[in-house]
């Protein structure tokens, strides 16, 4: 282990899309929607012996700081800290450097998604180290760039330029454009021309560059949050800090304010597997499925159905007869039944019940 | 009121067709499947200022007669009889006969199923007195003919003769034969006939006829049957009695066994809707619909999706997005779903079930 590396894991998101399983307070980061334990608490143990403990900071909100510490119980709890309100991405990785700043003002710091997919942990440590390396050669913003598997239309992309130089023997490009999630035609026009990588939300940069790009592109949220940072100095409370500041910084994306106007941004290549396990179908690329081609977890019974994915606690039954490519999924209060092409419908669902003082319970 | 008047209400079945609402120990007449209170408690209910609640019987069975008590506190709590084993309908109407002739050996007393939906209670209860009445004036075996609103493929039809006489105004026809449940070609030939009724299952008769016709067709039975007359008579306790001559009488239907053997056998001409609500997709008619055809009973969402049944407890919430022509029925420990047109496998599911020790705690 490097001293000096942080990971900053950014464990936020509203629990729409795997409603009814995912709700405000439990999310998908805190659900074992692949696995067995929350994808949160896989994205911490990944980083196990490449990043200590201490060196791992997760930013979530109030409302599921309680549950996070529940799920992190190898991190220190002065490491889970919770955003009194949402101000974009921008602000969250503005905080990150503030805090990884505190402890250390010439560390590395990696920030996270806390929940996708990985199950090559040794491929991602692998990347992650290099990442890290890269960030110290050329006081570069770093991302990682995804092998894209296929022309996906749910992903946004990174059309990397020429070779910029080797982090670790992986090779580090320059990056000509992020680009949005693109449509058919476009993906797979992506994916032929071998110049585009998958973008999983993953950076590497030093504290003091990271600084310097916020200072310059972004001078007022950077001016705002050293009032954190002198408040910190002063070993007032960051709880205190955060309720009084923080709602005051301005409302930008990370990509926006930073990313897309920095001057020296580079992509790291990659090898391991990666998903993002964005909505309720993506978990059949997970799973078994049964001859029929269903992904069952829990206590599921299905009668001449095919292609359906159903999930439950395991102590409540679901039955399925005749049915065919359906999401069923079951919780103590509300069950789902939608079809597996329209799950993009489910966070209008999700919002629809958040207007219904009958439902906002379900939340 | 008259005396000398019964109603034996026959309440047992398996619960299989409205799984998993109804359940081995709360089948149909137990649940309110239309209505507020069980089908069963309707069924006694509406009987009121008709026969007198201690001329009002009950047969079922050990596992169900609790909720039977529950669901029938206007009963005596001895006027539910519960079968130790289930001996088909011969043995049942057996039982009824002997029940009734040790209160009033003289008495007429109609049998008639627990769970059918009937909203005409007056229409009904006229129909009844005057089935009575018929049941008195030619030592006849009177069934009910219910008016065939369609040319339903799901009951069983009496086929009617001549004109035989009348009773309180109503016309009572001899019977050409009992018909099983036509295809859809014959119903339709049935109904535009004129000449069919559907078969509900309702009789009347005196004690002194169905038991001489008892003992010409079904000598066996009838000899057995008289064991429990004869406990009765030195004030053996039923349930000993039952326990040890019950298990012993032939299996046999009382079609088969009596009716289609009797010489004066009549059908009665009615007026009152009639329902017997043999399945889920049955619920339908009569609930409204919302606009987009669905029927939902409890706490439901429905995005998008029309012609629905959807069924809970009101306290739990089903969500149901895009789906067309589902049956979803929530209970707290199994929930089912199921294309409408498929709810006769629903049986088949429930069978399976509980030839499995994981889920056999769910019939």
């Amino acid at each position: 282990m490097s001293q000096g590396r942080y990971v900053v894991i950014m464990a936020g998101g509203k629990g729409e899309r795997f409603w009814p399983q995912s709700r405000l307070r439990k999310p998908k980061h805190l659900l074992p929607i692949v696995g067995e334990t929350p994808m949160l608490t896989q994205t911490v143990e990944r980083l196990e012996d490449l990043v200590p403990p201490e060196n791992v900071l997760v930013i979530t909100n109030a409302e599921q700081r309680e549950a996070v510490l529940e799920g992190c119980p190898m991190l220190p709890a002065e490491n889970v800290i919770a955003e009194p309100v949402g101000r974009d991405t921008a602000a969250a990785v503005g905080l990150a450097t503030v805090l990884v700043a505190d402890r250390d003002p010439e560390a590395t710091f990696a920030m996270l998604p806390a929940d996708h997919v990985i199950k090559d942990s040794k491929g991602f440590q692998s990347v992650l180290s290099a990442a890290f390396a890269a960030a110290g050669q050329e006081d570069a913003l770093v991302t990682v760039g995804i092998q894209a598997a296929y022309p996906a239309t749910g992903y946004g992309y990174i059309h990397r330029g020429d070779v910029a130089g080797e982090a670790e023997g992986r090779k580090v490009y320059t990056v000509k454009a992020f680009r949005e999630k693109p449509d058919q035609e476009t993906a797979t026009r992506y994916v032929e021309s071998g110049e585009y990588y998958w973008n999983a939300g993953m950076f590497a940069w030093r504290v003091p560059v990271i600084s310097r790009e916020f200072e310059q592109h972004t001078p007022g949220l950077w001016e705002a949050l050293g009032a954190i940072t002198d408040g910190l100095k002063q070993d007032q409370p960051l709880d205190k800090l955060l309720a009084e500041h923080y709602p005051n910084l301005e409302k930008i994306s990370i990509d926006y304010a930073v990313m897309e106007k920095a001057s020296t941004v580079r992509v790291l290549e990659s090898d391991f597997d990666w998903d993002d396990v964005g909505e309720w179908p993506a978990v059949e690329r997970h799973y078994d499925k049964d001859e029929a081609g269903n992904v069952t977890r829990g206590r599921i019974v299905i009668q001449d159905g095919s292609g359906n994915i159903v999930v439950n606690d395991g102590k409540h039954t679901t039955a399925l007869i005749g049915v065919e490519d359906l999401i069923v999924v079951q919780t103590p209060d509300a069950t789902l039944v939608c079809p597996k092409d329209r799950a993009q419908e489910i966070k209008a669902l999700v919002r629809k019940l958040g207007e219904d003082p009958e439902f906002s319970h379900l939340l």
